[in-house]
């Protein structure tokens, strides 16, 4: 973690040039070390699960220790209404309020925003965790605790740099701004209109926005350039009015779920091809520059494997996995709604059934071109198999994929942070996962954007037992 | 339900010779038509439901007034305990009493034993209830409440004919047993062993076995003399140690789901053609004479098409249907546990999932032959897939379809009672579903076995809006 806060500095100084502020910048946040950590434990103290909304006053006080604390700072703070979530239930509640804030306003000075969020997963402790997840624990030097890496101590990481440049006072080189969400583990609900009715005013100065919600992929360090997007599907197959008794009615009618198997059967061969007709000619080529950097990046196959827990990977060359995991699509089958799915046995025949599956979207595919393409490969397999029974396939989500260019004074700037704290040129790696807001900023800001991963890449995150070392 | 106690009476007068006893028992069974409808009304009051341990003092209570009732008519009867039920929580609570009477025991008369269940499915009226489910309603002659056709009044037909003999003071020309039961819609838990340990005392000196937990085919009376079985499985794909997200790490893994989907996909084409090898030439081979019996079954195609609410069925000729619904296999998959099964989205890699299929039983398959022929044939398209997970087949029933000799002088029995009563010659028809006690019966006992259906066809079992005709 104080490496974290002297990468943060370093990418606010932006330069090489000031050594010796980085070596006050250095002593100060060595000798303030447990109380960062004592801020962290605070904060991993309050279960801001945003899923659960029942926890949702505790998810409000988080978003007011994040602005308190800022404003104690004497950053210009805001805590914007975005208005109300609806539950399944129809009854509406606030959303948790997005925290902005802002250090100095200096314009011949640029200008970066900080994106983080400081809500969490859910985690219990009959989960699987050895500690008590919302009690922060130190064991050898890792802290363990929910949203300990994702994504409080790097927002903390953020904030506690500003405050060691006003503890030196030493002029911020920059013009910082922070937007801290609520509600990134459940879809990031509101932020995107937030951000367009906000585009004129909050991010009009804004040249560069900073995300540090990711990952690296080994030990070590890294910058993240893309993300894949994500395309996801509903595909319904409807027949008999209700569900039917399998021994009474089994053998006169054509089942909704012998359908859906089929059609979902034409989607994926068994080793991973995608075998929708247009999506792999879509995909850019995969280039020679890319191979080599691929080839570079530091990726231990074995371990990967183990992690996961299965005996072979989908491909054995790390080129070939890192691609299909970063710059090729796949489809994953998610599960069936509507079919019988509890333990134990049922005789049913399921009257309708809705087959959840997505595909991971990168360039050169457009998700609007995916929807046509997905639509009309399951209606041609579903025609074929000449069912009385009715098909739907709706397209819920399409997020597209985010690509930074790699050659933006940005990632100069991380990549010299990088090599000046950690002693190492950085991995420059991609995300599989798809973090909309990447898209959103850069679509309606037009601002550029950088990930820096400040997790290892064995946080946990979203699972038991999430920690952030020290 | 006068005409049902008729038949009844009929069936164990076995003879048209007794028309001077028939006349008087049509008679008493008519004038005391409201009594029956009363004692049904108590009986439906009853919240009898087996799937609900928290109703289980009401099926106590069930157990009791079907005991007492016998036993108020001088009855020998015996609530025998069956021991206890594992809850899924690992508790175990006493299983209701199995309730027997005997009425009768000249060595020089037969003795038939007449097995029912006065258990129930679960009722709500918000279901979809014109009316009280649990509160009897006559409209327009009709007896609307759970339980009414499955399998109270069957019930009562039987211990209410017994007394119309005792009333007008008839010699019964059988002894009379009863076998009735209080977990039949959960499976007849504990009935097995049961049966097997009073076969030589109980069931040592019965001839003849009634079973009237079935229904008509159409408006027109039926003799039931065949059941599917039912061979249930689960296919388990094991894959990675935990779920996985699908965005991060999907493209790297083979994925189960996708593994399940395509072995699921070779178990039955589009047509309704099981494909696994072995299957199909195991079955009896339809006869001239059974064809023909099933041209002159009553059935109205488009009924059972509308009732269904499909715009076409499986075969669109009646002796296919009819067949491929009694006496030829079929496969229904249930449903997949360990996929996301939710309403909504979730972009997750399941690390583990088990499809659960059926194939109803018919003869001259054998279940052990089937489990060898289903696991071989999954296995090997797995095989062919050349996954790095793993799969797991398991048989968790294995019920084997009952036939009876339809040439049985008990056959030939119901036929003249049905004549008698109806007016008309019943159709000899089958269930697709299993009645695994039928079974049971027949190979534990060794006693010949009736199916004497005594509801509608349009009775609503199981459903919503249960009925029992006047």
């Amino acid at each position: 973690m104080i490496r974290v806060l002297l990468f943060a500095s370093m990418l606010i100084l932006g330069s090489r040039a000031l050594n010796f502020q980085l070596d006050e910048l250095t002593k100060y946040i060595d000798s303030h070390q447990e109380e960062y950590v004592e801020t962290l434990r605070e904060w991993v103290a309050v279960e801001s699960d945003s899923s659960d909304v029942l926890k949702r006053a505790e998810l409000d006080r988080m978003m007011d220790m994040t602005a308190e604390k800022m404003r104690k700072m004497g950053g210009k703070v805001e805590m914007v209404d975005i208005g109300l979530q609806e539950l399944p239930s129809g009854k509406t509640i606030p959303l948790p309020k997005v925290v902005t804030a802002q250090f100095g306003s200096d314009p011949g000075k640029h200008t970066v925003c900080i994106y983080g969020h400081v809500d969490v997963q859910p985690a219990k402790k009959e989960d699987g965790w050895a500690t008590e997840p919302y009690n922060l624990t130190d064991i050898n030097g890792n802290l363990y605790g929910r949203g300990a890496s994702d994504n409080k101590a790097p927002v903390l990481a953020w904030i506690h740099t500003v405050e060691a440049y006003q503890a030196l006072d030493i002029d911020l080189p920059v013009n910082v701004k922070f937007i801290i969400e609520g509600m990134e583990e459940t879809g990031s609900n509101g932020l995107d209109a937030m951000i367009v009715s906000r585009n004129d005013t909050f991010f009009s100065d804004v040249d560069y926005i900073i995300i540090s919600d990711c990952g690296w992929l080994s030990r070590r360090p890294a910058l993240t350039y893309g993300t894949r997007g994500n395309c996801y599907f509903f595909a319904e197959v409807e027949g008999p009015k209700q569900d039917l008794h399998s021994g009474v009615y089994g053998g006169t009618v054509i089942e909704p779920m012998t359908d859906l198997i089929g059609i979902l059967d034409t989607l994926i061969s068994p080793s991973g091809e995608i075998l929708v007709p247009g999506i792999r000619e879509a995909v850019a080529p995969l280039s020679d520059e890319e191979w080599k950097m691929y080839q570079d990046i530091e990726f231990d196959m074995e371990n990967y494997k183990n992690k996961i827990g299965v005996s072979r990977l989908m491909y054995s060359n790390k080129v070939e996995l890192l691609a299909h995991r970063w710059r090729y699509p796949t489809v994953s089958i998610h599960g069936i709604e509507g079919a019988f799915s509890a333990p134990g046995s049922k005789t049913v025949i399921p009257a309708k059934v809705i087959a959840k599956f997505s595909i991971r979207q990168v360039p050169d595919m457009d998700p609007a071109v995916v929807e046509k393409q997905v639509t009309d490969h399951l209606k041609a397999a579903f025609a074929k198999r000449k069912s009385p029974n009715k098909l739907k396939v709706t397209m819920i989500i399409g997020a597209k994929p985010w690509l930074a260019d790699t050659g933006h004074p940005l990632y100069k700037a991380g990549r010299e942070a990088v090599k000046e704290v950690f002693k190492v040129e950085p991995d420059m790696i991609r995300e599989g996962g798809t973090i909309p807001i990447a898209r959103t900023f850069q679509d309606v800001t037009k601002k550029s954007i950088i990930m820096l991963p400040i997790g290892g890449f064995d946080d946990g995150l979203h699972s038991q037992n999430e920690k952030m070392s020290r």
